[in-house]
């Protein structure tokens, strides 16, 4: 798609979690009108909408009904079945972003070969599909090293670490005896992520990078500015940069960097072919919002600055903090609840995006 | 109602206009629900939630069922008809901003008197219920002065400027015969508004007051911070918050002033029991807009921070401007489209929020 979408127009998107609910609000703030399609009749963001269905993603009749009734569709995760992608394009509905990065992110192996030949550095990898495949790949890569599923790994499900000789033996069948990569441990000073968008007639804006920190391999805070320095930051910028044009990419996109000890040397941890956690700070701290960012870019109209007017520190809200933090508000905190009534521990439900006057 | 509102809860709004919308997108932030009760079955605000009355405000039925289906009734316009506000209240849901509030800003001369009586300022002003009150007023407060109905009206209509002795003898009859007030004509330097919020358990929170800048009677722009001394307005703020708390005011309530010639004497020209137009620069300069404060007040929640990280120029986009500007972004602005998809010369589609970093 080429041509700007017009005000009026009808975002399907598929995928009805937060993410979809934040995008589809930021949509209407734009005048779209939003359509969720999603298996889950319990799903958040089928509260912001009249729109909605409630359909597997593999039900091609409810598939074609979504589709002739939204004028583009985009998705909030990277695990939509590539027959999903394609019976929308079947359809004759654009999709962005496009198959092309889907098929990308779904696999780890095809996402670090892709990253590499784009000319960014990731970790030493091996493609893994047997023990003797593993024990192959430990000899070139060696020890530590972390086992991961190519396909459906989120937030540390799906990974081994491998520190020891002893644990090598069961490690392809603890994960299942599924494809696997093995990738070599980079022994890192910080992560960080660039939030980039690209729209479809190839206008490019990045966020300044996040630095993220985990607890328990969920993401628990980004702050921006990362305490990096200014040549790292225009590193992971450019290398984002890179991957975006090299996968034609047409939305927001997360790419999560480490910064290894070895003089400020960055290697892609992975891409995300969506809007991100570690891009929620751009709610309080930037005029446009990475969520708008996107709807922007795969609307084809211009984007949005991406500057801060801000510091931030972003905070998931996990389980039970949440009731706590919405009902408090500390000055200059900015609560999103993300409307799943279903608490559970670990669960994501929310955040809080804390500003403070830029320093620099 | 002094509890807080449970999360999950449902916020019912009465009116679907961009106000009721912008409410909607706020209320859901907070992971509230929303259904919206408006007679127009085109309302924007029907975009934004699966739950929606298509009815009359004097259909108790519907109004009953809308009752049963929320927690909180809230309202974006103050033309509610009093006996809609009694039904809620019989049907047993609280309403905020209440009743009190709703018939204060219903009437200008309601409304004048009471502003006096809580010793806040107002223009010289006199009922008027035929042409012999509106002769004997105009001895008393000369011209010029301005005849305006005492209700139903907004964007400059019922209203008419007297400058000259002619101006007098029809000017009952133009206005069709309603009841009137005659308001003292004031000679200003400038008009401001502040935006306060009050929640149920007392706390209160103003914004910083703005400049606002009128075309043909329909506000133009807002700016922030407004070219006013401290002391006025610190002035704006405190009359402000006498009057909400003289009202037992809930919600968030918009107070327009003059600030006139004389030596940085403040007028209150009108108050809007709502979110206002004037405070739509919130959204892009603060961390909490007029709109989630709203709601927080409302819900008895605490009320976020007002300050403001950056200055701000509010613009209302009007008919045809929306398109233009939407699918243009220069840098720094933030634009919002009502999804009013009738275009007409005049009417209100959208703003833009153009930031720029503090001065002061």
């Amino acid at each position: 798609m080429t041509e700007m979408l017009q005000s009026g127009a009808t975002i399907g998107i598929l995928g009805g979690g937060q993410l979809g609910r934040m995008l589809a609000l930021a949509a209407h703030k734009l005048g779209l009108k939003v359509h969720i399609f999603c298996p889950d009749p319990n799903s958040p963001a089928f509260e912001v909408t009249p729109h909605k269905t409630v359909a597997d993603y593999l039900d091609f009749a409810a598939l074609e009904k979504f589709a002739n009734n939204v004028d583009l569709v985009t998705y909030e995760f990277e695990n939509v079945p590539a027959e999903t992608a394609e019976a929308i394009l079947k359809f004759n509905k654009p999709l962005a972003p496009g198959a092309k990065a889907l098929a990308t992110a779904q696999d780890r192996l095809v996402e670090k070969t892709f990253i590499q030949s784009a000319g960014v550095s990731v970790a030493p990898f091996a493609n893994v599909e047997s023990q003797t495949n593993l024990e192959q790949a430990i000899e070139t890569i060696g020890l530590p090293a972390v086992l991961k599923t190519r396909r459906f790994g989120y937030d540390g499900k799906g990974q081994l670490f491998l520190r020891k000789p002893e644990d090598i033996p069961n490690a392809f069948k603890e994960l299942g005896e599924q494809p696997c990569v093995l990738e070599g441990f980079v022994s890192f000073d910080r992560e960080i992520s660039v939030i980039i968008a690209r729209s479809a007639s190839g206008e490019v804006a990045a966020y300044d990078p996040a630095e993220n920190v985990h607890q328990n391999a969920i993401l628990h805070t980004s702050t921006v500015p990362a305490n990096i320095s200014d040549n790292v930051a225009q590193q992971a910028v450019a290398a984002a940069e890179k991957i975006a044009k090299a996968l034609d990419y047409v939305g927001v996109m997360g790419v999560e960097f480490f910064v290894t000890d070895q003089s400020d040397h960055l290697v892609v941890n992975e891409i995300a072919p969506r809007v991100h956690n570690s891009g929620h700070w751009t709610e309080a701290a930037c005029v446009i919002s990475q969520f708008e960012q996107h709807i922007r870019a795969i609307a084809n109209w211009p984007l949005g600055a991406t500057d801060r007017h801000s510091d931030v520190v972003m905070t998931n809200l996990l389980g039970e903090d949440i009731e706590r933090t919405v009902k408090s508000l500390p000055a200059h905190m900015m609560v999103h609840h993300y409307g799943k009534y279903e608490v559970r521990a670990g669960r994501k439900l929310g955040h809080i995006n804390q500003i403070s006057p830029k320093k620099s």
